[in-house]
């Protein structure tokens, strides 16, 4: 090892702007940010690593292959953070990375280079995840930069000047597509398919992407006691029928892999005594398989617009977002198993529900995801945990990949 | 009409205490509500009555009769209301009250007296409602004076001390059963029963009564995209599948009369992309039939027992209340019947979903109710409101009802 991947973590999770809340908030473009960056070029130079940033504030190392004029194989993940997160997220691809670029690549003298990149703000501080990929993906225009605000308020173009980048350089940020050979990521689970199998390693097949929609239901807001039920207009038992029925579309969905869920609901006016007259909710549609996806969506709203009408409500449907899943190329996988096969571990195939930065490349990049476990699925939270055992069985994959494909 | 019903109703609105809000907020004891019940005791002197305050605040105007030994027939409802509420509610029944005994009984010449009381408090400033009707039945001790306290933390005895009255004398305030021999309350309908049929008098045959319950499911709050639906422990689809179960069984209710309803619902922690790990909701079920009440809350109980086992969710149940349904006396009723048909309106008999002091009264005295429709149902709000010819035909009406009873 050329560092001790455990005590970097550790490390790195003192950069931390609100550490009495137990967690770590991190966010991108931040001094605390900022000089947690100038840490991890630190470990990317000990690793014998050629350092850079671009002009919107991507950390790149590189170890030069013996052949430059190939296409490289890129890594990587993200070391900004949600407000009072974890430690691991996006960490463990980082440092991970470098781990094995140092002890297990360094020597080999591999044809492609390769590099391990750190995304700036793949957590979304300026409302939209991943800005760091869309921006080498051209997903962001100079427009966009002035568009995206903050919780207070503050630009992303304020927020990249102020931490010395370049907003009206961006486009010198722009990856050229063939010129990267594949793009790997490692990354914890941030859910429970690896723990409740026993499984140690996940090989990813497929990102998805989430169909988010804003429900609206309007209704009567009658008084409760006086209001019998044959003259009730309720909202929430509208919606209540609805999240039922959204369960039952994405258990049955024919790809097996849709997840529908209700995590935010408003219920107006909110009194004891009072039906509610309006209810808000917002709708969470996920798989890797775009058309199992529509027709959750397509079952969903359908019977949202036959219970509206029963039940004589009104139904507003606002898209909120609408991303297309990502399929990680199988020359990728196929790398990935054979990596997994050598070291005796036994991979399982599975699709990424969360986004990640790889999502974004895999518009126009060959992406591949490997995933370690996270205890109890806990993420964004400071109780998020992966064990040792697993970063390192997790990085030591990687090296093989990563090794595989620059060969 | 010994004074204008219409322009008292108006000129009780002035005694507000935030006009700006666009409503009424008339809380009990509060100086504007002491001056209120100054102009309403005005209003009884005109009209010919004997006025007394109790050591609740619980305001009585007397109309003698020619047998003072025997029992009296009492009327009333309130004149506090809740924040940024309408004109009505209450009102209707204390100054309809004291119309009908100024035009219709003063020179009847009734063996019984007749007594117009304006309780202190049916609205919930002090958590429970209906205080002054509690208050006459024996029903709050010297020590719940103490320890209800509103919103700003000041009990219930410092307001009456604060507004002149004399918490350490209530049980001066206690009715003699014996002494009462029928209570009947005009009030607004706060619902839209009369308003659907066309119907224009009600005559309450039933007070219903809540029993009501708070709802704590938990689940585990996974990622919305990681976590395959297989996985999950879902608390708000628990929930829903709760609700859609709570409507059925009201529905179903074989008195045909029981309401359910989810008007409160917290879901935490409440993020599009987190499934809901826990959520709160409080259910209120009402009927005046107990039996059928208790059938529908015990028939939710073991569904939400089976939802929660079957989905893995813990669930916690704690009671908020559960009071006891009243009955109308029939003879009170026959002679709403009466009077309905002495004046050619075609009575609609119905229950009271709605809480009332007079609910509270029947516990220990026969008691009697009248409806008045209401606007759209609407109540508790500024928009609620009640005709000017609704409102006499339910004053000449509740005039006749006392003239029966008291002669």
């Amino acid at each position: 090892m050329t560092f001790a991947l455990h005590d970097a973590i550790a490390e790195l999770a003192t950069y931390n702007d609100d550490p009495a809340a137990g967690g770590i908030t991190r966010e991108v473009f931040t001094p605390t940010y900022e000089r947690s960056v100038e840490f991890v070029s630190g470990l990317m130079r000990d690793a014998g690593l050629e350092v850079r940033r671009d002009a919107f504030g991507n950390l790149y190392g590189r170890l030069e292959g013996t052949d430059p004029s190939l296409p490289a194989v890129r890594t990587g993940s993200h070391v900004d953070t949600t407000l009072n997160a974890g430690r691991y997220d996006g960490v463990v691809g980082v440092l991970g990375a470098i781990e094995a670029m140092g002890s297990l690549l360094r020597d080999r003298r591999l044809r492609r280079a390769v590099e391990v990149v750190a995304f700036a703000g793949e957590e979304p501080r300026f409302a939209s995840g991943c800005i760091g990929s869309r921006a080498v993906m051209g997903e962001l225009s100079r427009a966009d930069l002035d568009r995206l605000v903050d919780r207070d308020g503050m630009s992303l173009a304020q927020a990249l000047a102020g931490a010395g980048f370049e907003p009206d350089a961006i486009e010198t940020a722009l990856w050229d597509p063939a010129s990267v050979h594949a793009f790997v990521e490692l990354h914890i689970e941030q859910g429970i398919v690896l723990e409740s199998s026993g499984e140690q390693i996940g090989v990813v097949t497929a990102i998805a992407a989430p169909h988010d929609l804003r429900i609206t239901l309007r209704g009567a807001a009658d008084h409760a006691g006086a209001t019998p039920m044959a003259l009730r207009r309720d909202a929430l038992v509208g919606a209540a029928e609805a999240m039922v029925e959204l369960e039952k579309l994405a258990v049955g969905s024919p790809s097996g892999t849709t997840v529908g869920t209700v995590g935010v609901m408003r219920v107006r006016p909110g009194a004891i005594n009072v039906v509610p007259g309006e209810v808000e909710f917002d709708v969470d549609v996920r798989d890797s398989d775009a058309e199992a996806r529509q027709a959750v969506v397509d079952g969903f709203l359908a019977a949202v617009r036959v219970m509206a009408t029963t039940r004589g409500l009104t139904a507003v449907v606002d898209e909120i977002v609408r991303d297309e899943p990502g399929t990680c190329a199988p020359f990728i996988v196929e790398a990935a198993d054979a990596a997994c096969a050598s070291l005796g571990v036994r991979p399982r195939h599975m699709i990424s529900g969360a986004y990640h930065d790889a999502l974004i490349l895999s518009r126009k990049i060959p992406v591949g995801m490997l995933f370690v476990p996270s205890a109890a699925g806990i993420s964004h939270h400071p109780d998020e945990y992966t064990g040792r055992e697993d970063i390192d069985r997790g990085a030591a994959v990687l090296g093989e990949v990563l090794a595989t494909l620059a060969t």
